[in-house]
């Protein structure tokens, strides 16, 4: 998919509108639903103490069910390092709570160690909780990839691949570390097989927006999503 | 407790030996153990994922019951935004892997929105699944105070007390913000009643270990924990 080919409207459907802040009230939460649902943004991503709310609130929307904005949560976050069973339990309960999408993080001691197998179970786990939940949701494995090389990067894709997920993630947005870079978009897309990819963290303009498209990013993780969109409809 | 008249020993007993750092491998947990029980800290505090393999390592001591280092971990960490049903999930399981001491963190966006009900009601459910799991487990709840008015924090100690905490605790170590001020602490000191005072985050030194205690912390939460007791060793 060439960025420069892209409508605002197809670029507004690749963003995922995120707030994780943990200091987010409930208010802030509530405008991040409905700038979603002006804009048509594809999701809201949100801590998961606020998906019920956000699922209750995108569900009053006129829209078709076919047009609404799905839930998107995050588990294990920011640091990976609970145990497969927590993240499991969170998944189920996020699940039933009204998100349709888990954007979990892989326990980076784990692979930093050198046991993919490891993380391959625990994504493994939350995969199989959250198609328990429900047959249709969906679990993006975040990566970290700053914190990682790029051997590592390749193993977790492998890891995530093998255990079903749909998507890998490059970054949580809180390692002081960074975020994504067009580099590790590459190298995940080349190492993705079917999955899809989603770039995140330290995305705040149209033009990195659109570089992270163009390396081979499906979906884009975004606060400054209001900006970037406006910035397109004016250029395009 | 004036800090002048601990004595290195004493000053041991008041650690929680920290690494959460989500790029921790196993041997620098093994590691952290094995310093833990040389130098006789109160704990080793890690994330969940390393509870099992702490509590096997730490039980392989000669050390009587009693004067073994506990296992201490953390629930909804850092960001304390995941709900109270996953968050006491996490803390049974940590519980039943051998951790005796659970570091909570508040939804700090349901007390920055006023609703201070909400953060008591999600202190209890974490207190509660302690109990059950093990009635000698304690709750500590880490209010993320830099990110806090002084009200809040007040707030917030009130909550916790209500809920049957043991300790209120200044900091996860990982906010932008920064960690424990000697304010903060004689500030929850005033207002904890019957519980505790958990300092942690940024003590990196002898001289802010002591004027932490000096201002009324029982426990501290550092990563340099065998620095600041070998200094303590050659000035007393």
């Amino acid at each position: 998919m060439m960025p420069h080919s892209l409508t605002r409207a197809q670029l507004a459907r690749t963003i995922d509108h995120t707030l994780l802040k943990p200091e987010a009230i409930a208010e802030q939460i509530d405008r991040l639903c409905d700038e979603t649902l002006e804009h048509s943004f594809f999701a809201v991503c949100v801590n998961a103490m606020w998906v019920e709310r956000c699922a209750a609130r995108l569900a009053k929307s006129p829209k078709s069910p076919d047009a609404r904005p799905l839930v998107c949560s995050v588990v294990g976050f920011p640091l990976g390092a609970t145990t497969t069973a927590a993240k499991a339990a969170e998944t189920t309960e996020a699940v039933r709570n009204g998100a349709c999408e888990i954007d979990m993080v892989i326990p980076l001691g784990a692979l930093l160690g050198g046991d993919a197998a490891y993380v391959q179970r625990d994504v493994a786990g939350v995969v199989e909780a959250a198609r328990n939940a429900n047959p249709d949701a969906m679990v993006k494995v975040i990566l970290e990839s700053r914190a990682l090389s790029d051997s590592q990067i390749i193993a977790a894709c492998g890891a995530a691949r093998a255990a079903g997920a749909a998507f890998v993630k490059t970054s949580t947005g809180f390692h002081a570390a960074g975020g994504a870079t067009v580099e590790h978009v590459r190298l995940m897309r080349a190492n993705a097989g079917g999955m899809k990819v989603k770039a995140s963290g330290g995305i705040r303009d149209l033009a990195t927006a659109l570089a992270m498209i163009d390396a081979g990013a499906d979906r884009l993780g975004l606060s400054a999503s209001v900006a970037i969109v406006e910035a397109a409809s004016t250029n395009r």
